[in-house]
């Protein structure tokens, strides 16, 4: 069995931020030279996620307004009172998940037709990770 | 390091449809041959879920109140601007999740005794895909 | 390849509770003795969630509140007519998730400075299980 590690740094420039990294995570796998097994690609700080979900605009301000609905950053969080503004993003994060698990065949991201993995930022302006894990053969 | 694939295809008469695919799963599973790993399996659509939960008539009424409580399928969803009409199946799906992760033990699946894989359908009426990978030895 | 795989017991005295089990699951993780691959740690029950955020008691009020927000224990769930009183923490599990896979580097939990994986409970008062299976090398 191989595995392979990388992280891959973001630094938005607003509070919540949707971009796309499925190039970036594809050229990881490319270099761990893997061709059969499973990508683990996850957030490493606990206000952001990866999901895998479309790249369309519209969907992207969906996204938003239904987490903004579900958990304001307005709100009154406890969270809050340790001198920090983000209990929304913690609650935004678990919507939409930590990780994501995604095989390898033949080389490549076992893709269906639209599937593109996501970095969701929902606590910005500043640089945080993201592990891709890579195991197999 | 052993690996093996496979698709299994729903085509569902309605839009939505929560589908047990356990035992699908598990004849996967036995093709594969793997004693000890990881089977994952996910939707490879982006408006549909793979998830693990109990497979009671009336719970599968609770998550359907509960997702179009959360993201009524009438709601104006700026997706739906694209010519779509599943603004609300990507955001059912972000909440019931694309994928679950199951490990393999003495070549079955290793579950309580309730875990139950399903497939949620949230935009249905149409030929689409689960993938089936299985990694170990 | 090798493979590694324990199970955890937990018997909360309260319905609901968010318990940090990090700790254990490094135990495991070196009992494995394996340096490079992933772990999977999920409940094996279905009203039960394997996650990971901040170990913060504010954030585990806001959790709490949150989810009993959007299914309400209180509420009418027609999984209850089954003569169970549990529909809503059979919601509350999906919001959270089943389960987390974390990759291992070096023989340790590849983490970045915040993560800590919990165990919430929304059904308890009663024994229940965690797997965590280890895969690599």
């Amino acid at each position: 069995m191989k595995s392979y590690r990388e992280e891959l740094w973001f630094h938005t420039q607003t509070r919540r931020e949707y971009i796309n990294i499925t190039s970036q995570v594809q050229r990881v796998l490319e270099q761990s030279g893997i061709q059969e097994g499973l990508v683990l690609v996850n957030a490493m700080h606990i206000t952001a996620s990866v999901y895998i979900n479309d790249d369309e605009s519209g969907l992207l301000n969906d996204y938003e307004r239904f987490l903004e609905r579900l958990a304001p950053h307005a709100d009154d969080y406890q969270h809050n009172r340790t001198g920090e503004d983000n209990g929304d993003a913690h609650i935004k994060r678990q919507i939409m998940g930590r990780e994501v698990v995604v095989a390898i065949t033949n080389g490549a991201l076992d893709f269906g037709p639209w599937e593109q993995i996501f970095y969701a930022e929902f606590d910005g302006g500043r640089r945080k990770r993201v592990l891709v894990k890579v195991i197999g053969e």
